[in-house]
């Protein structure tokens, strides 16, 4: 195809599908189309709503639909009423009918690191790329407002795209990188670390509707119960970019050890 | 608490908390509930509606309830409008008042091995137990019908819960127990395994509504591209019930080697 051809070096230009969790209409989205898309053709298949803390949710029980929307001036985009996860599979099947290059999620309103990214759509749309054989990269500012300056993260987005484009990516390549939330100035540098043992201590919020009729939100605290320097919690405080490369083995090979060992099965 | 004490030991009696992703009226819970609840004290908290595929989501944007029913008889249970890992958050927070001595999850209409586990919020649960410090266990059973024949299914869950409980366990122990869909007499024993490289070769069934507009159904074809046979998808086949051990520091450490290595950051 004549459009995915780099005038210059002649090379196939390589085709960037660009996700996210917050919707297609949320700020992050736009700042990475923004920040990458001369590198490749680009793609938007986001979901129609925000679909925040949605993890590796499909949907099986209702059907799917997708409208071509032209939010994005100069850029294929499509609005799905499906989970992050959905769109990757959509937009493979019915309207890349190829996988891409490299699949691209966020950039997040808000942090995914430590235990945060089990429960990010953002990221489980970048875990599900990685397993179709697609090298695939999740980004996440430490900013959950609407209004978050992402000029930082657009120039670390496009640094680390790059990098990965640059040469071929293992296929199941899939990083988690979380940018601080403080000028570019104060960023230190990019650091490539472990997953921190770091949650959130939580309790419910318990009120009454108009009805007297309890409910509960959902709230925590955040805790690090994790020493090392190694860490994504670590490096972000620390002012650096983190990376952390994702699995989706879900497998524990020394409890497997264990549990052989100990139990009389 | 007089009613936690086993009367012939004067042992505390294990508090177990029950939820899956079939939601409370599922055969498989009813048959999970049956197999195990003279081992302690049984609580159950599981979702008011079929929750299947909803992987690790949490529910962040709407109110969570709770209603107390009387569906097992004899058993304090509680259905509830949000995800399976919402259900064993908000049973820990505002029902338990405690960490249960385990979390146990299913009995699922279907399987959960190989890449399934990332999907399924029948183990999503149990992983979010195993992040909380409680041993957990997910059990499925390779029959997606509502008629599945669980009588096997609850012989080798109470026989996985009895060893668990045997002894103290790791505090993050997490299992996905897999039951083959056969006679009991067939079934060869237990193997604990790793999770397979298996997975479904998705495409979408295109249709069109009355009104003309298109929509997709998710469908797929499952393929096993693991020749290992220490795999759940090989154990399995083998009429063996299948054990991982189960993780959530997703780093894929070896991947780090090679990101640190490979690239300029």
């Amino acid at each position: 195809m004549k459009k995915d051809v780099n005038r210059k070096s002649g090379k196939k230009k390589p085709v960037i599908l660009i996700t996210n969790d917050d919707g297609l209409t949320a700020p992050g989205i736009m700042h990475l189309v923004e920040a990458v898309k001369d590198l490749g053709r680009v793609v938007v298949v986001a979901p129609d709503k925000p679909q925040s803390g949605m993890g590796h949710a499909i949907t099986i029980g209702f059907p799917l639909r997708m409208h071509k929307t032209d939010l994005i001036e100069g850029v294929e985009s499509w609005s799905c009423n499906g989970t992050p996860v959905d769109c990757v599979k959509l937009a493979v099947d019915k309207i890349l009918h190829q996988k891409p290059d490299i699949c691209l999620s966020g950039i997040n309103h808000g942090a995914n690191h430590s235990i945060n990214v089990i429960y990010s759509g953002t990221m489980s749309a970048a875990i599900e790329a990685s397993i179709e054989n697609i090298p695939a990269i999740g980004f996440s500012l430490l900013d959950h407002s609407h209004e978050a300056d992402f000029s930082g993260a657009m120039i670390y987005a496009r640094k680390i795209v790059e990098q990965i484009l640059s040469k071929k990516a293992d296929k199941h390549l899939c990083l988690n990188v979380n940018i601080p939330a403080v000028d570019i100035k104060l960023i230190k540098g990019i650091k490539v670390c472990r997953q921190a043992y770091a949650k959130y201590k939580e309790e419910f919020h318990e009120r009454k509707d108009p009805s007297g009729k309890k409910y509960y939100w959902l709230t925590g605290e955040f805790l690090n119960f994790d020493k090392g320097k190694d860490t994504d919690v670590w490096a972000l405080k620390n002012n650096y970019v983190s990376i952390v490369p994702v699995q989706y083995d879900l497998t524990n090979y020394s409890l497997k050890k264990m549990v052989e060992k100990n139990y009389a099965w």
